[in-house]
């Protein structure tokens, strides 16, 4: 599990006041913790990577050994740390004893209110997943009052199982899909639950665990951190929705309040269809889920599963239950279902396509993932968005857009909530220790 | 002058390793000379701001008053700081000797080619321009080999003057209209110069002179950061190109190689017209510089003055000389000169509101800072800005867009590239003195 260093850029200029606020010892117990980690963040994957021991850990921090061995010590009393048997090394002295983070001993939980589910996961330091609750809904124009506090209950439930098998938990996120104050932690509006300025935290009725709210794609994007990804990518979450994360360098980029990424508001073609926004031809028309099912002739809220059926059936198979006995007899909007599905997701596609070009062209990040529903559709969503960036980012002759699927499995605003909370504690040990 | 810390967003979790790069006396040096330039920074426009003294130095940086004294005899002998005469105080001792930026001792070089101008212009500490040059010319199309020679020598010209005034150039950094990597400072592409892939450095044949590039909205939007600037803010700058600069907590934000900002590719209209880059109705072609001014019914290389001039005209004047006796005839494209002249605006006005709420809702930052020739035409433009951004802003109920006219003057660019040279020497005095 990689650990990126900040959640976001805020931190110009602050190395000077930050020296000052911690002690030269938490300041070397985090390096020491972090040397620790990125190590495992860096073995991800590879068979023949070998835990650091402590001498590792001096060569990598500059520290003395000594410094580094008590720092160690205190690492695995606070079980931020776990040691391995030891190792026999080709030097000469006693064997190594391989670091790792600790496993099932602090976790942190993902909290999600979505459209159609609520959810809670609880990932140990290691990057396990310790607890996984997801319950389906329908969570169109909800009571925010009810709807979070069947999420508190559902949180409860979990932290009393991981405390009764020995493990803290180190406090929450709760992801929304909307726009979030990042200072504040306030939903100002989540158009598609109909919910609009209130703070959730306290609806919760969670008065002992710390919970932080934010935007549900952000936290997705950090998700994607845990494995392969590169430093810096956009993050495209397609649901009902569309929203997006920057990630750069490892780290969020929230600028102001961290009301960016709004992708699904793009303009495609401003004598488009009108938005729930209030503007016409946002991106959202034509490449939000509904958009897509009802261009493929389902209805609004089938399941993605029906339309990817509709895409394989090869010439001409019925659609589901919802048109019996229609063959392949073409439907309103044109041709067969699988051509009609195809024809949708095509148009969804190019219209992507032309919106992440002015993503891409604003931001100047160049690897676009695919998250959300287009992680199921990408087969199809490819060709055409590649196309359209090839055609409208500029520096695409020099530095061809990387587009890929995410990575981080169903839900990943789950695990990049539970994720930033581990981080928090890695960051600043000695508060935890 | 305000010297941002940083700029790049490329900091997050450096301040471990940054701080075993530098001694401990450099960087106290570097707080030192901060606490100086940042209330030289703060006192612009405020009449009753007294410089600080050594003793208000050593209650900014939290150092020790002796240390703080000899590192400031350092920076004066370094010719980066000046003592004013001292002033009495009300408290007892000796009285406070006010610490100032240094004047005409230390000079940075902005140097610019764009589509009708050459430039070369030196400030020196102070934020004091100490030679200004600026040539007309046409570069459509133009060789880069002989224009950059011809800028080479008016940059060589000027350092010669100013070394013979008793200054030394610390460096220069040379703005272009186009791609520019961050990482290498190659120009990969300047479309409207129709330059491409080249390393303009050597061209200028200024073997002694450190000179970096840069794209040219990027060095104007750090000119910005010389006045009351917010923060955060996206400034953009019009010409017959579209450019912008990301600055976020007063640093420019470049993400991988500095390609952002491409706003003027941003999709207006898929049905417009083709646009140079290939694509089409990107916003150049409704709110550039020639765009503007042949919607106006004038010439597409008409100067500027022309079209303030017929929005100026009340009810039909005639536009300059290029229609002699047409008096209030409507032009082919409809109504009075006048009429035209302002329709022709408030398309342009239309199209970037529509393009700039794209912006602000992808990046989150809520402040624009209309540049170029936008900022002579910002009376006309403001109002449909205003209106786009109102309407497709989906923050703008919780936190209004702010639309401000740029306030650092022409040629911008030249100005934020000198100051770019002088913030790294105030950021590593150091290796200066």
């Amino acid at each position: 599990m990689t650990l990126p260093p900040t959640t976001t850029q805020h931190t110009t200029g602050a190395s000077a006041s930050a020296s000052r606020q911690h002690t030269l010892r938490e300041r070397n117990l985090r390096l020491v913790a972090r040397a620790i980690y990125d190590a495992a963040a860096d073995a991800v994957g590879r068979r023949d990577a070998v835990p650091p021991s402590r001498a590792d850990v001096a060569a990598a921090t500059g520290l003395t050994r000594a410094t580094v061995s008590t720092l160690v010590d205190h690492l695995v009393a606070a079980h931020l740390v776990a040691e391995l048997l030891p190792v026999a090394t080709q030097r000469a002295g006693r064997p190594a004893v391989p670091l790792v983070p600790a496993r099932r001993t602090v976790v942190g939980l993902g909290l999600e209110v979505n459209v159609d589910y609520l959810g809670v996961r609880a990932l140990d330091l290691a990057g396990d997943v310790v607890a996984d609750h997801v319950e389906a809904g329908t969570f169109h124009d909800s009571d925010p009052a009810t709807v979070l506090a069947r999420l508190g209950s559902l949180a409860s439930d979990v932290v009393a199982r991981v405390e009764a098998d020995g493990m803290r938990v180190a406090g929450a996120r709760l992801a929304l899909p909307g726009l979030v104050d990042a200072r504040t932690g306030e939903l100002e509006v989540a158009p598609n639950l109909g919910w609009s300025s209130l703070d959730p935290v306290p609806l919760l009725g969670l008065p002992r665990l710390p919970v932080h709210v934010a935007n549900e794609a952000k936290l997705a994007a950090l998700a994607e951190l845990a494995g392969d990804a590169p430093d810096s990518f956009l993050y495209v979450s397609g649901d009902v929705g569309i929203g997006a994360g920057i990630v750069v360098d490892r780290a969020l980029f929230l600028a102001e309040r961290g009301w960016n990424g709004e992708v699904g508001h793009v303009v495609v073609d401003p004598a488009g269809p009108r938005c729930t926004c209030g503007a016409h031809g946002c991106l959202e028309q034509y490449a939000g889920k509904e958009a897509i099912l009802r261009a493929a002739g389902l209805p609004g809220d089938a399941p993605l599963d029906r339309l990817v059926e509709a895409l394989l059936s090869d010439g001409g198979d019925p659609v589901g239950a919802a048109t019996p006995g229609a063959g392949a007899a073409p439907l309103p909007d044109g041709g067969t279902p699988a051509a009609q599905a195809r024809a949708a997701v095509e148009r969804a596609g190019q219209a992507l396509g032309s919106a992440l070009a002015d993503f891409v062209n604003l931001t100047g990040v160049s690897t676009v993932v695919l998250g959300g529903v287009y992680t199921d559709l990408e087969p199809w969503l490819r060709e055409p968005v590649e196309a359209g960036l090839a055609e409208r980012v500029l520096a695409a002759p020099f530095a061809p857009v990387a587009v890929r699927s995410a990575r981080a499995g169903v839900h990943a605003a789950l695990s990049g909530g539970a994720r930033e909370v581990l981080r928090e504690v890695v960051a600043d040990p000695a508060a935890w220790g």
